[in-house]
Protein backbone atom coordinates (compact mmCIF):
# COMPACT_ATOMS: atom_id res chain seq x y z
CA UNK A 1 0.00 0.00 0.00
CA UNK A 2 0.96 3.58 -1.16
CA UNK A 3 -0.03 6.45 0.20
CA UNK A 4 0.87 9.48 -1.09
CA UNK A 5 0.13 13.57 -0.25
CA UNK A 6 -1.12 15.51 -3.31
CA UNK A 7 0.43 18.81 -2.10
CA UNK A 8 3.86 17.44 -2.20
CA UNK A 9 3.83 16.49 -5.67
CA UNK A 10 5.05 18.83 -8.49
CA UNK A 11 2.79 20.17 -10.53
CA UNK A 12 4.76 20.28 -14.26
CA UNK A 13 3.80 21.68 -17.83
CA UNK A 14 2.16 19.57 -20.18
CA UNK A 15 4.87 19.90 -23.01
CA UNK A 16 2.55 18.49 -25.43
CA UNK A 17 1.73 20.49 -29.33
CA UNK A 18 -1.49 22.38 -28.66
CA UNK A 19 -1.75 22.32 -24.72
CA UNK A 20 -1.03 26.16 -23.48
CA UNK A 21 -1.04 26.91 -19.57
CA UNK A 22 -1.64 23.75 -18.90
CA UNK A 23 0.12 21.64 -15.43
CA UNK A 24 0.24 18.11 -14.46
CA UNK A 25 0.71 15.99 -11.10
CA UNK A 26 0.54 12.25 -11.33
CA UNK A 27 -1.49 11.47 -8.36
CA UNK A 28 -0.75 7.60 -8.53
CA UNK A 29 1.24 6.36 -11.52
CA UNK A 30 4.11 3.83 -12.79
CA UNK A 31 6.32 5.00 -9.76
CA UNK A 32 3.86 3.81 -7.12
CA UNK A 33 3.30 0.39 -8.64
CA UNK A 34 0.43 1.01 -10.98
CA UNK A 35 1.12 -0.39 -13.79
CA UNK A 36 -2.44 -0.26 -15.89
CA UNK A 37 -4.41 2.83 -14.00
CA UNK A 38 -2.92 6.55 -14.00
CA UNK A 39 -4.28 9.17 -11.94
CA UNK A 40 -3.31 12.48 -12.97
CA UNK A 41 -4.26 15.99 -11.42
CA UNK A 42 -4.16 18.92 -14.01
CA UNK A 43 -4.44 22.40 -13.15
CA UNK A 44 -5.75 24.83 -16.53
CA UNK A 45 -4.82 28.29 -15.74
CA UNK A 46 -7.58 31.24 -16.89
CA UNK A 47 -7.05 31.08 -20.50
CA UNK A 48 -4.96 27.65 -20.96
CA UNK A 49 -6.45 24.41 -22.89
CA UNK A 50 -5.41 20.85 -23.51
CA UNK A 51 -4.83 20.23 -27.39
CA UNK A 52 -8.28 18.81 -29.14
CA UNK A 53 -7.30 15.79 -30.35
CA UNK A 54 -8.43 12.26 -29.77
CA UNK A 55 -5.95 8.57 -28.52
CA UNK A 56 -7.08 5.38 -28.55
CA UNK A 57 -7.72 5.18 -24.82
CA UNK A 58 -10.35 6.47 -22.74
CA UNK A 59 -10.31 9.45 -19.87
CA UNK A 60 -12.73 9.16 -16.49
CA UNK A 61 -12.36 12.37 -15.28
CA UNK A 62 -13.96 14.39 -12.33
CA UNK A 63 -13.64 17.95 -11.74
CA UNK A 64 -12.04 19.33 -8.66
CA UNK A 65 -12.09 23.09 -8.31
CA UNK A 66 -13.93 25.78 -10.46
CA UNK A 67 -15.01 25.12 -13.57
CA UNK A 68 -14.02 24.93 -17.34
CA UNK A 69 -15.30 23.87 -20.86
CA UNK A 70 -15.26 20.86 -22.10
CA UNK A 71 -15.36 20.32 -25.87
CA UNK A 72 -16.97 17.10 -27.65
CA UNK A 73 -16.12 15.61 -30.59
CA UNK A 74 -18.78 17.37 -32.60
CA UNK A 75 -17.09 20.52 -31.46
CA UNK A 76 -19.77 21.46 -28.80
CA UNK A 77 -18.84 23.20 -25.70
CA UNK A 78 -20.18 21.69 -22.71
CA UNK A 79 -19.86 23.93 -19.05
CA UNK A 80 -18.44 21.87 -16.35
CA UNK A 81 -17.69 22.30 -12.77
CA UNK A 82 -17.14 21.14 -9.46
CA UNK A 83 -19.56 17.99 -8.79
CA UNK A 84 -19.22 16.96 -12.17
CA UNK A 85 -17.71 13.64 -13.93
CA UNK A 86 -17.27 13.04 -17.06
CA UNK A 87 -16.33 10.59 -19.75
CA UNK A 88 -14.55 10.27 -22.94
CA UNK A 89 -14.62 7.19 -25.02
CA UNK A 90 -11.69 5.90 -26.48
CA UNK A 91 -10.93 7.25 -30.05
CA UNK A 92 -13.17 10.54 -29.37
CA UNK A 93 -12.07 14.04 -30.26
CA UNK A 94 -12.19 16.48 -27.02
CA UNK A 95 -10.25 19.11 -25.43
CA UNK A 96 -10.79 20.95 -22.23
CA UNK A 97 -10.62 24.89 -22.16
CA UNK A 98 -10.71 27.21 -19.50
CA UNK A 99 -11.68 30.62 -20.77
CA UNK A 100 -12.66 31.61 -16.56
CA UNK A 101 -10.73 33.90 -14.18
CA UNK A 102 -9.80 31.10 -11.50
CA UNK A 103 -8.01 27.95 -11.95
CA UNK A 104 -9.61 24.87 -13.05
CA UNK A 105 -8.83 21.57 -11.92
CA UNK A 106 -9.88 17.95 -12.43
CA UNK A 107 -8.75 15.01 -12.03
CA UNK A 108 -8.41 12.45 -15.05
CA UNK A 109 -7.88 8.46 -15.13
CA UNK A 110 -6.27 6.75 -18.10
CA UNK A 111 -5.40 3.01 -18.63
CA UNK A 112 -1.37 2.62 -18.93
CA UNK A 113 -1.08 4.21 -22.51
CA UNK A 114 1.98 1.79 -23.41
CA UNK A 115 -0.30 -1.23 -22.80
CA UNK A 116 -2.64 -0.16 -25.59
CA UNK B 1 -18.52 12.49 -24.04
CA UNK B 2 -20.96 11.55 -21.11
CA UNK B 3 -21.50 14.22 -18.24
CA UNK B 4 -23.08 13.35 -14.85
CA UNK B 5 -23.80 15.36 -12.23
CA UNK B 6 -22.46 13.22 -9.09
CA UNK B 7 -25.23 14.93 -6.79
CA UNK B 8 -27.82 13.15 -8.41
CA UNK B 9 -26.12 9.55 -8.76
CA UNK B 10 -27.61 7.51 -5.89
CA UNK B 11 -25.47 5.82 -3.13
CA UNK B 12 -26.41 2.32 -2.57
CA UNK B 13 -25.47 0.21 0.22
CA UNK B 14 -22.25 -1.81 0.02
CA UNK B 15 -23.58 -5.69 0.69
CA UNK B 16 -20.13 -7.49 0.29
CA UNK B 17 -19.82 -10.19 3.30
CA UNK B 18 -17.58 -8.04 5.83
CA UNK B 19 -18.94 -4.39 4.87
CA UNK B 20 -20.76 -2.56 7.46
CA UNK B 21 -22.21 0.92 6.66
CA UNK B 22 -20.15 1.43 3.45
CA UNK B 23 -22.21 3.27 0.66
CA UNK B 24 -21.02 3.19 -2.86
CA UNK B 25 -21.95 5.50 -5.86
CA UNK B 26 -20.51 4.73 -9.45
CA UNK B 27 -19.41 7.97 -10.58
CA UNK B 28 -18.79 6.63 -14.10
CA UNK B 29 -18.85 3.08 -14.81
CA UNK B 30 -20.39 0.39 -17.58
CA UNK B 31 -23.81 2.19 -18.16
CA UNK B 32 -22.02 5.83 -19.23
CA UNK B 33 -19.66 3.63 -21.63
CA UNK B 34 -16.76 2.51 -20.03
CA UNK B 35 -15.61 -0.58 -20.52
CA UNK B 36 -12.37 -0.62 -18.74
CA UNK B 37 -12.09 1.69 -15.56
CA UNK B 38 -14.82 2.20 -12.82
CA UNK B 39 -14.90 5.59 -10.95
CA UNK B 40 -16.55 4.85 -7.41
CA UNK B 41 -17.18 7.21 -4.73
CA UNK B 42 -17.25 5.22 -1.07
CA UNK B 43 -18.98 6.18 1.81
CA UNK B 44 -18.09 4.90 5.12
CA UNK B 45 -20.09 6.44 7.91
CA UNK B 46 -18.46 6.27 11.82
CA UNK B 47 -18.05 2.93 12.86
CA UNK B 48 -18.33 1.60 9.54
CA UNK B 49 -15.70 -0.54 7.71
CA UNK B 50 -15.04 -2.64 4.04
CA UNK B 51 -13.52 -6.10 4.42
CA UNK B 52 -10.47 -6.95 5.74
CA UNK B 53 -10.02 -8.74 1.48
CA UNK B 54 -8.14 -9.40 -1.20
CA UNK B 55 -8.30 -9.81 -4.75
CA UNK B 56 -6.95 -9.97 -7.95
CA UNK B 57 -7.42 -6.20 -9.33
CA UNK B 58 -5.73 -2.71 -8.17
CA UNK B 59 -7.02 0.16 -6.04
CA UNK B 60 -6.45 3.80 -7.39
CA UNK B 61 -8.04 6.15 -4.62
CA UNK B 62 -8.31 9.27 -3.87
CA UNK B 63 -9.21 11.00 -0.06
CA UNK B 64 -12.34 12.88 -1.00
CA UNK B 65 -13.34 14.00 2.67
CA UNK B 66 -12.59 14.06 6.23
CA UNK B 67 -10.29 10.61 7.24
CA UNK B 68 -10.31 7.08 8.10
CA UNK B 69 -8.03 4.43 8.71
CA UNK B 70 -6.32 2.13 5.46
CA UNK B 71 -5.39 -1.30 6.93
CA UNK B 72 -2.56 -2.90 5.05
CA UNK B 73 -1.07 -6.53 4.06
CA UNK B 74 0.55 -7.01 7.42
CA UNK B 75 -2.28 -5.38 9.72
CA UNK B 76 -0.48 -2.14 10.22
CA UNK B 77 -3.14 0.87 10.07
CA UNK B 78 -2.29 4.24 8.57
CA UNK B 79 -4.98 7.24 9.01
CA UNK B 80 -5.24 8.82 5.92
CA UNK B 81 -7.12 12.21 5.20
CA UNK B 82 -8.15 14.42 2.66
CA UNK B 83 -5.58 15.13 0.07
CA UNK B 84 -3.73 12.45 0.19
CA UNK B 85 -3.92 9.50 -2.62
CA UNK B 86 -3.74 5.41 -2.46
CA UNK B 87 -2.34 2.61 -4.35
CA UNK B 88 -3.01 -0.57 -3.49
CA UNK B 89 -1.80 -3.84 -5.29
CA UNK B 90 -3.39 -6.35 -7.15
CA UNK B 91 -3.85 -9.52 -4.76
CA UNK B 92 -2.66 -6.97 -1.46
CA UNK B 93 -4.80 -7.57 1.15
CA UNK B 94 -6.40 -4.00 2.84
CA UNK B 95 -9.24 -2.74 4.84
CA UNK B 96 -11.17 0.78 4.86
CA UNK B 97 -12.65 1.30 8.30
CA UNK B 98 -14.21 4.71 9.97
CA UNK B 99 -13.74 5.19 13.89
CA UNK B 100 -14.27 8.76 13.45
CA UNK B 101 -17.52 11.22 14.29
CA UNK B 102 -17.52 11.89 10.19
CA UNK B 103 -18.04 10.36 6.97
CA UNK B 104 -15.22 8.81 5.32
CA UNK B 105 -15.34 9.44 1.97
CA UNK B 106 -12.77 8.29 -0.96
CA UNK B 107 -13.06 7.64 -4.45
CA UNK B 108 -11.61 3.97 -5.32
CA UNK B 109 -10.99 3.43 -9.16
CA UNK B 110 -10.91 -0.02 -10.57
CA UNK B 111 -10.08 -2.14 -13.51
CA UNK B 112 -13.07 -3.77 -15.09
CA UNK B 113 -13.22 -6.60 -12.62
CA UNK B 114 -15.01 -8.96 -15.48
CA UNK B 115 -12.20 -8.08 -17.57
CA UNK B 116 -9.45 -10.09 -14.88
Amino acid sequence: MKIRNNEEISAGDVKMEGASEVKMKMLIGLSDGSENIFMRHFIIAPGGNTPYHQHNYEHVIKVEKNRGIAVDENGNEHEVKKGQSLFVRPGEKHQFRNPFSEEFEFICIIPNPGQK
